[in-house]
């Protein structure tokens, strides 16, 4: 495998550009390719079945590209089909972006508690959870489907009254009030953003939480578990350019892509500057 | 032909559900098959030319289990993909929701001022309008994309402040304070629910708009049609059992169908009753 390759990135749509921004800003030197299957997005709220299925064919199609590193940037794809992706090519290191993120929760937390914000389907699949318990058996974690909030994100409506109400009724459970908590007392301290559609709405989110309890994400961790990645096999790019070329591939509406996209990637992208493709 | 087929109903998920249930209640001894395609909704904020590709595979679905009749029954798919589907199969009779829903807002105003809410792409399409100004050259639509009403009713979020919230940012437009009024005065005198998705919304809507303002669907001018169009081909069941049999087809989690399903149809639904294909 050759250190010149690029590396792929895919998602159900547009959040997994939260992940290519934090890959591009630590990896400047590399080339990527970024696969958004929005023709098929929501990934959160469909079976395991059917999303390991649509994981499978995106990850083949970046495969077909020639890559060097595959990275799931997809929560809800990377508690599903992980082990079935790494398993259909044992040569490639392939990446997913919860276990990053539970690393990146563990890292944040003294008391343990953790609360864990994700998709219908990632909070069903225990993967969080379970990622988490293995990096601190002891720790205590909250888990809460938001399911609406990929939609909103996707709106544009990433603050506002609106998006308030709809995390504090979402929130309600995980961090009860002073008067409700359990009784070892232990709020969580931490709240884990477990789907890349949902660093946007951070600003919301802290809004209410306030400031004492950190939110976490999974692009910065997943960034340096890439970097590792490369490393620990001789495969960084050696061209020290200090700006890799990015391609992105869309399956529906470049258009709409490149509209939405550039709210997640946190910069201009232009519809002449994504495919569409077929899956 | 025969009359014994049953009905064919796709949508791209449950909100075609609240058509079913008018053609179940307007033609009660005909047989029924539904086919909800969840794998790959919403198909309201995707492309023209997906939409159109999706829809032909669910109608061919269809087609291959012998239908007398086929209701296209999601606003997207139907002003997107009513002409193809009808020069695909042109002896199969081929009904969107369309064009009832455009004639059951033209029965509903005396001042031909017309508000119609729908998902992005079938507003952007501009059906909603020119099937209006077909029945009524002089009428004046305004025309307002509600994306996030398809997720809250999926979420189940059919009342209450934050439907209301979300209504009312998006409604403001459409009904305009009185200060804010266009030089004509004319307020729309009925909402036209243009999404199989937002009438269990109508509640939430009512609540804002007062109760002067007419809301209607397309789901009885819809069964309505149907039944003309199989009495206009001697078509219809001569069996007089008064109660059809109803299949339902879904191409992802057949229990999140069942569930979420059942909100939609206004009776029961069991996941046993439901079964899983692909397209």
């Amino acid at each position: 495998m050759s250190s010149d390759l690029p590396i792929g990135v895919f998602d159900s749509g547009m959040g997994g550009l939260t992940v290519l921004a934090a890959l591009m800003e630590r990896l400047p030197d590399e080339d990527m390719i970024y696969l958004g299957d929005t023709a098929r997005l929501p990934y959160g709220t469909k079976s395991p079945r059917t999303v390991a299925r649509y994981a499978a064919q995106a990850a083949a199609k970046l495969v077909e590209q020639k890559i060097k590193l595959l990275v799931i940037a997809c929560n809800t794809a990377s508690a599903t089909a992980l082990d079935d992706l790494r398993a259909a090519w044992p040569e490639l290191p392939v990446l997913g972006v919860v276990e990053p993120g539970a690393r990146a929760a563990c890292a944040a937390t003294r008391n343990g508690s953790i609360a864990v914000i994700a998709t219908e389907s990632t909070i069903r699949n225990g993967a969080y959870q379970a990622a988490i318990h293995k990096i601190n058996p002891q720790a205590r974690v909250a888990a809460q489907a938001c399911s609406l909030f990929v939609p909103l994100a996707e709106e544009g409506w990433m603050e506002g009254p609106i998006v308030e109400a709809v995390a504090r009724r979402y929130l309600a459970p995980v961090f009860p009030a002073e008067t409700a908590r359990t009784p070892d007392g232990r709020m969580p301290e931490c709240l884990v953003l477990g789907c890349t559609h949902f660093p946007p709405l951070a600003g919301a989110l802290r809004a209410i939480l306030g400031e004492e309890i950190k939110i976490v994400d999974s692009a910065a961790t997943t960034a340096a578990a890439a970097a590792e990645a490369l490393d620990g096999r001789g495969l960084r790019s050696g061209r020290n350019l200090g700006q890799g070329k990015t391609r992105f591939m869309t399956t529906d509406d470049e258009v709409r892509f490149a509209r939405i996209g550039s709210l997640f990637l946190g910069r201009p992208l232009e519809a002449g500057q994504v495919e569409l493709i077929n899956l």
